[in-house]
């Protein structure tokens, strides 16, 4: 077998013409964008990062244009809990999910915000899914929407929420549209926007003005177009994620192998747990409970976005490594959420 | 890294002035009931007990306003199954638990209940819950309520029953007051009542009157406030459970880190299992099923509160150690109840 | 500690005047069966069997009038799986099972059936029970009664079945007597019996003369004493168990700490696996479904009796040292049936 | 013990008179078909295949009558995903499954469909099965038929599928006959057909022209005798399934100890892995499962086949280990499916 070998200091790099496909690259003291690009996947290998011998505090006083969500970061924002901590101090969560024939997306979402650490959750539901989510999920309680198969309006005093995560399997619906509008009316703490609230978002643009400041939107690269139109490459959609999440005061995760999360601070982050197992449906439910449940305890948008991502890839590898990458699915992410806790922990 | 070191004596005191934040503490003897006080829990960080060479003999010869439980203490009250038993030997009990949006409640109390060891398990239910308990625990025998939505009147004959737990996700409705008052005119055996059972009983006094001898009240510290008033600090409200349990002829405990039971008999005793990764919803639906339990298996109820709130935080402990703090939920602490269950029995 | 040893070689013995509590007991070449009585129990510590040398031909040739089940004995009876053996091999079995509030039990019965290796499992019940059956044991097909309620008719056409179990939670209605009383004139492969349907069986005494040849009744003492009146002592039951085998043409198994089995043939055998961790709501309603299993593939009644009675005492065995006496349930017996049929499997 | 040894060269021969039971067998080079015989099942024990020093090149270059399914095919098979794969590189697949009392196939079947790696799952049912399918399967989607207890529509736009497996638990009633014409009329993908859909094709001979080109047909020898007629013996059944293979345009999976499988371009597979504990309700249903998983991922209808009747068996062996052939029930095959899967990973 022979191998090819890159060194590679470039940075900004979009492949589209001829370019050596590296089985290994070598590159100086830190990854390079260009190695996350999944434009420039077919052409990265393995990547391997030589120490310069830079001062060792040169480095983090950089301020990058980009960063990579690494242990030491995660580690800093991680909070351990209170020994004396009631359930008080960890938040009430409401998801905001399911329609007939998506109840499923609401289980995991509602699963994954309560193994996350919510102190309580409530689940929003059509009235058709009612005992699926009492009988999947006992931990949580159900708030029954009066439509059997849509979302369309929430009953429950929104003040009791610390948190809400809205959008898995919720249809675009004009009914859910209204609720949605309400709900971005009356809730002032940050919300998730996940799937097809986003839909409805990229076809409402009044809507967008309504966010809550702060809140999160879980793209994948189709529901980003959708929402603020297609881009030349990856490096120009980067761009324009962080000019929207400037605009709309919102953080804004861009799902892929390297998922991109954007503040409106105009900080960059990758993350880089996860794997291509998870490329299956029901992964980005799981990813929407658990940035509910974050949000709910208390850790800021940021934090929540930053440690949020990580654990969700980080289980992921876990239930990967567990059950392959192909068989793993999305309630597999959900029950290795413990470890991957414990190995946050660790990092302490 | 500098560690604060505090020798500390002193007992009864609740800090609400300068004080040292000690990493370490070392004591004589025994916990102070000072450690187990949520006042002070910013300034206690881990106890070391020192021995400082009192006889033997000494110790167990007082009678210490409050006592922590300890294994010796549990194992003095758990009594191993009789190899010829058969079901009859290990009661019949029953949970009365649910509303619509709140069946997991009723979901949890009753695993914890059939887990814990009763020979039948019966629990009264609204009927839309039906399915979901019948799938959750096939173990379990269900009396629907003839409304679908809330609990308004048990059917069955109670004198088929040993034990009964009330409360978990009942709602406070005028219908679900007046099943409670039929409860407790008609049953004569000590009553486990948790949550809105606790918040009915706090806005109807008479209720309070008509308790069975030796019931236990579950409260954490705002649903003992409902039911009896606020006070100063932490040592004055245990002072009141002390004087309630007295008047009301029944058990207290009061839910924390370190949960407090008070007696009729005056006695006060210190839980030291648990942890704050069962500060989640649905961990006190699982003690309401473990303390009915105990109670159908004939222990008396000081034994059953004791050795059911130790062995739901031991529970608990293992279940954090498998999960993480921030990933366990109320039904791993059901799981566990074996391995918590095989520890007590080692410890004879 | 003081520790009494007994040396007892006496058989038929029932305590009813001043005994030794023997910690040990030593006895001669086999178990004895004063040893098995409950009544007992109290004076029967741990059993030390002392081999004094008999020539090796001569026991196995010894015709006892009862015998314990012991691993040669299951060895024997154990058929392993012949490679090119298709699903038809191992039968088509149909439980009848559960009623408005016991569902459960049909669950239980069924899913242990399925793990027992019928080749396809039919259950039929209630029909409000059937979401919870299809959701439950998905291996198994689903016949539901025209009643919500109760089990009222079967439509299937029962020739399709190689065995049925009938019984745990059924009720005793009118409707479902009708039921049983069909079932036992049309279906002429031996039956297995169980509460409520002995419940029934006690009540309608015509009913016990229409009982399929080899049929198995799996009564505790209670039901027995139903069916067949009161007995003064133990050994008075057993024969009593061995008088009525005989007369109805039907094995009978008397369930406790050691299970009796007394065969038409006028043989009494005691099972020796099996724990007070089994003494629960539940346990009955998986060891009928593992019997009505055994009959479908083909193990003949007594066969099916003494090593469906062993596996599900072994299984408990299994759930008792993972999960402890106290909080082992029924579903456990189920899940640890694979390691039972494990250790059977290497005993050949 | 007296063995027997047979050495024995033959190949194409069914044992119809008097043959040698050898307990083993030595043979040269390769498996020979005589011994994947299920009629010669009794004959046939251990078998040892002993190298006799052919040229390395020679044997991959013959091409053979039939071949064994082995690692080394299996290994140029599989194809490991890519970093930066997303849910839609892995196709959306959809399970036509279940009828009143059969909705556990449709479980069965859309699990194993999620397990085996589709990238989205739809499941279409008979409205009765909604919740018990989203309940069981929350990562799929769920489809609802108008009819309650039957399949009879699609309202499903099929463009949106990249396969789809019809037949587990469907019935064969008048309506879904219609459904499954309209199917093959409208879906142009591969379709892989099983149970009742091969029964109806069996009764709808006009049906089987209309198969889509490459759908694979899973018959067992009895659904296999119905399609096609009844064959002298095994060996006269696989010249018959090679022909109809041709004939149809389709591959079929003639379900057995050895699986067989025919391709359209004449050539014969025998698979190795799997066991007896497989025969039993349920299996086929969850081989129907993984084969359209693969065939929504891109794998072509030859590959998807084999390597899907070879996990599925491997993940049968894995189940058998764990649980022992008597108890491993259906849903053991696809939660083993993740073990299998990594195992052939590690073939690379």
């Amino acid at each position: 077998m022979r191998l090819s070998l890159l060194i590679f200091p470039a940075d900004n790099v979009v492949v589209n013409g001829i370019a050596v496909k590296a089985d290994h690259i070598l590159t100086f003291q830190c990854y390079k964008l260009s190695f996350l690009l999944p434009a420039n996947a077919a052409y990265v290998g393995q990547v391997h990062v030589l120490d310069i011998g830079l001062h060792k505090k040169f480095e983090p006083n950089l301020t990058a244009a980009y960063e990579l969500v690494d242990e030491n970061l995660i580690a800093s924002i991680y909070q351990p809990r209170n020994r004396f901590a009631h359930k008080g101090n960890f938040g009430h969560a409401i998801i905001i999910a399911g329609s007939y024939g998506k109840a499923g997306a609401a289980v995991l979402a509602t699963k994954a915000c309560v193994r996350a650490g919510a102190g309580l959750t409530t689940v929003h539901i059509p009235r058709s899914a009612y005992a699926i989510l009492q009988a999947a999920v006992p931990e949580a309680m159900v708030s029954s929407d009066a439509n059997s198969y849509l979302l369309t309006k929430i009953e429950e005093d929104l003040s009791r929420f610390n948190a809400a995560g809205v959008g898995p399997g919720i249809a675009t619906a004009a009914e859910t549209k209204i609720l949605l509008k309400e709900l971005l009316k009356q809730f002032n703490q940050p919300i998730v926007l996940d799937a097809d609230a986003l839909n409805i978002l990229a076809a409402e643009n009044e809507l967008m003005r309504m966010l809550p400041a702060n809140s999160i939107l879980t793209p994948h690269p189709k529901e980003f177009e959708r929402l603020f139109g297609k881009t030349e490459n990856d490096l120009a959609r980067f761009q324009l994620a962080k000019q929207k999440a400037k605009d709309l005061n919102a953080l804004i995760v861009l799902k892929g192998h390297h998922t991109l999360i954007a503040t409106p601070g105009g900080k960059f982050y990758f993350n880089n747990t996860g794997n291509a197992g998870m490329a299956k449906g029901g992964s980005g439910d799981v990813l929407t409970g658990i940035l509910t449940s974050l949000l709910a305890q208390n850790y800021d948008s940021v934090e929540a976005a930053l440690f949020g991502v990580y654990v969700h890839g980080l289980a992921g590898d876990i239930a990967a490594k567990k059950f392959s990458r192909e068989a793993m699915i999305a309630t597999d992410i959900i029950e290795c959420l413990g470890e991957a806790f414990k190995l946050v922990s660790d990092l302490q």
